[in-house]
């Protein structure tokens, strides 16, 4: 129990179950004087919010959050920023049957296990509208990282099902439903989506964040390395099954001749480690790559057990997120960002100036 | 800072570098009652040991540990327990080049940069080395798990570099020096590691652990989820740069029909979940795959920068590991261990007796 | 920073300032299956709520609480259960002056020294209104406490100023103003107050805190023992100078043959030790005792500085408590009902059957 | 379970048993760069070692600590420091009769209804033993204090059972065997040990600690305020069962035109609060106080019961304090630095360079 907290400088605790009357966030730690608006959180929601296009959920929900406390005349104060969105559209009827059964790979089943008891709606507590907290605190993260450091966070889809991206145009991201960085394949995802939805079934996709002009130096080892921490933040976000920094998986075939990026004067000459080495950033951009499954609800009949261990049929109607990795975009974006800002204030406790510690080369790739 | 302690409830503090007098450890939390001996943590000490073929590092330690409180009369008392390993082989004069160049893809340079100083001998803090310790907490954890509830963890060698394992031969793990549970692949690993030392080349490697029994309702979402902390104990070992739950990767490209495990009256249909949904164990058995980086102690030459930033030349001499992945296997078991411990004991807090606890189905894979 | 957040399995993080849109808490780790409605937290809130009599603030607050989450049906479902009061009777203007001028004795000056920056309209962050959220939550606990365990959680006031309760009649307690025990002092400690709000003086108080029914068992030496986490309770309490447990103070004075609690088959024979004993509870009533200072804003002329270290006479307008201690008590019960339910999900999970554990001889004084 | 770890920055891990194999601690978390040897720690060791003078217990203990990680060439690396102290003087047969009775006010009875087992030699975990790895550990801190940011901490006897001391000379302290300030009181101390030896009872005492140099802005509300984790720290400390900072208690009578200490330009006018307002340090002197209970171990007879709940008479043998609060002085002026070594760096963390940070006005007493 209690594991709604993440971060141990930089604190968030979340609330909220799907169809209940609100989800909320106590962020603990923000550094007093920054300037600080609802609007600021409200571009990342925006981006993260269900509804947006026909790809996603047709659920509808302005996601307009509040801040209710720790911002005085427009800026922290540093003490804690309660956070609050309303849920608005909850059409619960709509999940009237699954009380009784269990969605085959949905968290309906250990929920039921773990408590004995559960709020069916919506998936109550496991239902991804849960991120949208994630989301809202993790944009006062990258606010002050970006305006104090100069760090900037950002993701996008890599892979839609079989379709992989192969260009890499940080402008596009943000022009099409799917944060494709790819205009050659925003077309094909529309297609294979619109054939997806017809057949009733769901599918998975891979998620890259990376974060760049991050100084060396962060993440304590031996068990919170920087890595750790992030591994440990993207896997709990549903549905993401795996994790990968720098060259990650691949590494398994590499060669250490291979692997190892050589240093030079002028910086690093390759970044296979994704910036971190020994758990700590190296001043290199953090390149980090996760994989989702597909949703669970599907409308296609599946086996399964009732609450009585009894077989049954079940289909999944309502409305579902056909491919969840789609709207997982800025979640990840959001967590790398709620690691990265504990680890600097975890950091700069050693009374380490970050600002004025000189990396001694360059983290740019040559 | 103080990134040197894993857990909640059942907590593992270690301190210890590679060249230091001693390595030790703070197990607290463990049940009091349970019969410990020293030779029950020795048993997989003497697995991860380096030494034991001519495929690890020729490093000779006994890595003999002593528990010096929390067992009173050969039992837990529940008090802290005390471990220590002292040093005995530490031939620091090979480290002499290392002081004042950076090892490409080593933590030499990042932890200059955190800290402004570093135990060079051979990579102090951030020498494997280190693990001896989590490997002997994790004999307690381990033992614990199994005692009380019958929970096995174990695991093996998957791929070493290019080399795949075609057969899961339990017994065969504990009878060559790879931790390979394929029997017609060893010969082949031989060959490679012995062409890959005259070579001075190293390479990667993937490992899969296994728990089986775990009882289902284990782990405490949203950010505490079981897998999450699977994948930040993962990460925290040397050299790991991917980790999957289940299905992992392979989610990315599969319909939500053909991932969702379905069920059944006898059991679950099918396992790509890994043992987790929603965060929480289901029952089945957790299956955890990793990926190796290849070792960046090389003795083929590379691009460098020295303590001031000047290009370099560097060739690593030594005793190194070619593959850390060979002897990871122990320790990827003790992290799992441990994160199942922690839960447990979690997850007892609730009130929720754990052996009482009726599945609502078998967790076979029918 | 990220101080906001007390306990470590059953945890309550709280937002609000004083004149902030509205107070929140996040409680996380409440076991699931219990019934909860709003009106089980309004009780107690409307015990500490200001405004019900003429010896406490005029402000005139509701302070309805609504549960937003973790609640299903009227019962825990155990996720972290949402509070929010909304603030409605924010006289902001009163506390003009206050902006640049700090009243003695009182946080605004470490506010602006440690943050560089506060919300000066009631005291912010740092006004005993935040401790409505705590006395919500510990509501929770000390239903679940009773419930499961038949714990009792109470308190009252011992001491006014200068006089000091003679009988402990827990009946009268809630029959007058001041939740003193000793019918006898309800007209003295009227005249008293009436007195000192004329004079514009404000006024210390005592209060004691009983536990009874408390397993033995409770508590994690040798830093979290059952005592010390209750002192850091109760010392986290607005305006708390001093807390004791037992015999506190008078134990100076005391030799090892008057101190000792003598043992026998019926019982303990006295209860100096307040029922711990090496920090864990012995099953005897558990009794503490802390001292509330006088309240710092004052309508009598006082020395100070302002923002600028610049000498300044201040004089407190606006509504304050004469004595804090009045309303004091049911934040004291809370917070020991806080610090015992967490203590008793870790012991739990220690796999200790708190209810089957028999205590070795009865808790009562014989 | 897991209680034996203070701090979240700077935190301290201890183990050991009175009359185990060794105690040991693990300081994580001190920021690199500090010149350190065991010589720095030794001095306070050997201020609460026992045996040095005939009011201690008589057990025989060089207390020497070895440090055996997180130093390279002399200086602390940021890395963990695992500190060693072996136990020399176990005459364990002493305590042979205690194995099966509970000694009255004595931690026997609460570790064996907690755990069901204990290791009964020297009260095992709950020895005072335990303490002098606070010791070790919260020598590094003042080291770090003093030297960094010129703050002391200090500490001395202000009361030993009836004997209250009217002279505070600091040189005194050290200069005879109780940390008695007043040298016209020392003689008199004498006298009454003496006498209590005779007897077989035991006395309680009072001992103050000041810090004095802190800076202000230090203290994490709102429940991690510095007086709250002082309180818990001092409670943590065997027999300890009062504390106050500032006035204390007799805040309860003060008035707040009293107790308020007002402020001008050249400083405050006062001192009540000790130096914390709204849980954040002031600058003015840190004051604490804390009373000790009389040891439980007598050779008096007192009624009692054995492990099966019946009767018997006990009497303690062995070697034991007859006022445990002669060596507590090292242990609670520890416990102080602990605490604001972790609270200076969770405040660095917020990026306030403490260092620049200019006090509005002087912190002395005008």
């Amino acid at each position: 129990m209690s594991g709604n907290t993440f971060g141990k400088l930089f604190t968030v605790t979340t609330f909220g179950e799907s169809h209940g009357l609100a989800l909320g966030a106590i962020v603990d730690g923000c550094p007093p004087g920054m300037a600080l608006t609802e609007a600021d959180l409200q571009l990342d929601l925006d981006r993260r919010k269900p509804g947006t296009s026909r790809h996603t959920t047709q659920r509808r929900e302005a996601d307009q959050v509040k801040i209710l406390s720790g911002v005085f005349e427009g800026k922290t104060t540093g003490t804690p920023i309660g956070l609050l969105i309303e849920n608005t559209d909850q059409r619960s009827k709509d999940y009237g049957k699954i009380q009784e059964q269990f969605r085959p790979a949905h968290a309906d089943y250990t929920y039921q296990q773990k408590y004995g008891i559960r709020d069916h709606r919506g998936g109550g507590r496991s239902s991804a509208r849960e991120t949208a907290m994630r989301v809202a605190a993790g944009a006062i993260a990258k606010k002050y990282l970006f305006e104090t450091h100069g760090i900037t966070v950002r993701g996008y889809l890599s892979q839609l099902g079989p379709i992989k991206v192969e260009k890499l145009n940080w402008d596009e991201v943000e022009r099409n439903p799917f944060f494709c960085p790819d205009p050659d394949k925003v077309s094909e995802m529309e297609a294979y989506m619109d054939a997806l939805r017809k057949e009733g079934d769901s599918i998975g996709a891979r998620i890259e964040v990376v974060a760049e002009g991050v100084p060396p130096g962060l993440g304590e080892p031996v068990f919170d390395r920087l890595d750790a921490e992030i591994a440990h933040a993207m896997m709990s976000i549903n549905a993401v099954k795996g994790v990968e920094v720098g060259a990650g998986f691949a590494s398994v075939e590499q060669k250490g001749s291979e692997h190892r990026d050589e240093m030079s004067e002028a910086g690093f000459l390759s970044n296979h480690a994704g910036g971190i080495l020994g758990g700590i950033s190296s001043g290199q951009a953090i390149t980090v790559s996760m994989a989702l499954k597909p949703t669970s609800s599907l409308r296609l009949p599946g086996q399964s057990v009732d609450i009585k261990g009894e077989a049954c049929e079940i289909i999944t109607t309502g409305r579902h997120d056909p491919c969840v990795g789609i709207r997982a975009t800025p979640i990840a974006e959001a967590m790398l960002a709620l690691v990265l800002m504990d680890h600097l204030l975890r950091h700069r406790g050693q009374n380490v100036d970050v600002k004025q510690t000189t990396p001694i080369i360059p983290p740019n790739v040559v």
